[in-house]
């Protein structure tokens, strides 16, 4: 008998990775769902990615991804119990728990991803998510189905979340776009449009670069607007 | 730099257990938030306990508890990619990533319930919590806050459980209820009006056996109706 009870400590395996354009922290949004124009896969191992294993998640709308951390900062990972999450606006203490920071004693994220399409491939299963908040290469240990008939709770109280606005910043783009197609000129105008710049930095020349599929997008935020001013394929 | 990229395996360590009246899996709902009146705690080890690191999260009405499955059978954590769900009545075949089977890769369970109130003992924080769906005991490795602004889809497509109608019982106590409160009744009529019987299983005469909370709770169902029997002191 497998018997976890009172285990200490379990192992996870890898099952297979997240792949999307990001391919860096900065950027990336804060939780799932928020940049529903992100698109990604997720691809499997080989014993996992068998298609019966499979069969009926197409009729699922959304999907949980449990992942892992994936050593975004030194000190990521370590457990705190009071954190400073930036949708605070970063100088506000909360308890971890009451966070998704991964600050926490475990090195695992969980995410609600939209499920757009199941492919079989010859090389196995890949699944086509969208709304995602993890970066490329991110190791995935487990897929369950969103259950909306027990997950779905629209009315519930939502903590700290509750009480703050969503800050959205107007993009434009200021030159021609090279390099990027309509979605990725989505995705990102999404993406920067929640503000990926850190809590109390506000000078309107400084130039920051998000990679997104080997592309640097820069831009400077001057108020509420974002400007693109530049899209160059990264170097290497 | 803590880099899980590519790591092939992580380790998770408990942080806590969940404690509750059912001490077996006979009778557990088969989801979480079904048995709205089944009551219990997280409690949590001592490093994990501190108050600091739950503040705030009394302000969520759900959490999410990410937990490890508890060896309820000699088969079950071995990965299968097709299982039958007992929602579908236990004789048809879905993948393993379409269900919340316990037949998966890595043996971690994900349930929504309800947060009652967060207690702070001298022992440390102890987290009331209802709807769960897993037996007492269970290791706890991750407790996070549900958040409804990107977690709540209530119009989701769902899968078969789409499909499959909600069956319950009509829950009749024949005699004197005895070592029971309220509260226990009506957590009880909850579980076994969601009939507990393995698939298939329809003799009227046979008599179950639910354990909560040190007590046995005898019952049989006749057509649409469980009738409780008898609720004796488990031996032991």
């Amino acid at each position: 008998m497998n018997n976890n009870m009172n285990q200490e400590k379990i192992f996870l395996n890898k099952i297979g990775e997240v792949r999307c354009p990001m391919t860096e922290k900065f950027g990336l949004p804060r939780q799932s769902n928020l940049a529903e124009d992100l698109r990604g896969t997720v691809v499997f191992k080989k014993e996992y990615s068998v298609p019966e294993a499979f069969e009926g998640l197409a009729d699922y709308e959304y999907i949980w991804i449990i992942w892992g951390f994936d050593g975004i900062g030194e000190k990521e990972g370590t457990f705190r119990p009071r954190v400073r999450p930036p949708r605070l606006g970063g100088n506000e203490f909360v308890g971890v728990f009451s966070t998704r920071s991964p600050f926490r004693p475990n090195h695992i994220g969980l995410s609600c991803v939209r499920l757009e399409s199941v492919e079989i491939t010859d090389k196995g299963t890949v699944l086509h998510i969208s709304g995602l908040d993890m970066r490329d290469k991110t190791p995935v240990y487990d897929i369950k189905p969103y259950l909306p008939y027990v997950e779905a709770h629209p009315g519930a109280r939502g903590g700290f979340t509750d009480k703050v606005g969503e800050h959205r910043l107007e993009v434009v783009f200021e030159n021609t776009v090279s390099y990027l197609t309509e979605g990725d000129i989505k995705a990102i105008t999404e993406l920067i449009s929640q503000d990926p710049r850190p809590a109390y930095q506000d000078d309107p020349q400084r130039i920051y670069g998000m990679k997104y599929g080997g592309v640097n997008v820069k831009f400077r935020v001057e108020g509420n607007k974002a400007i693109v001013v530049a899209t160059e394929p990264c170097p290497g």
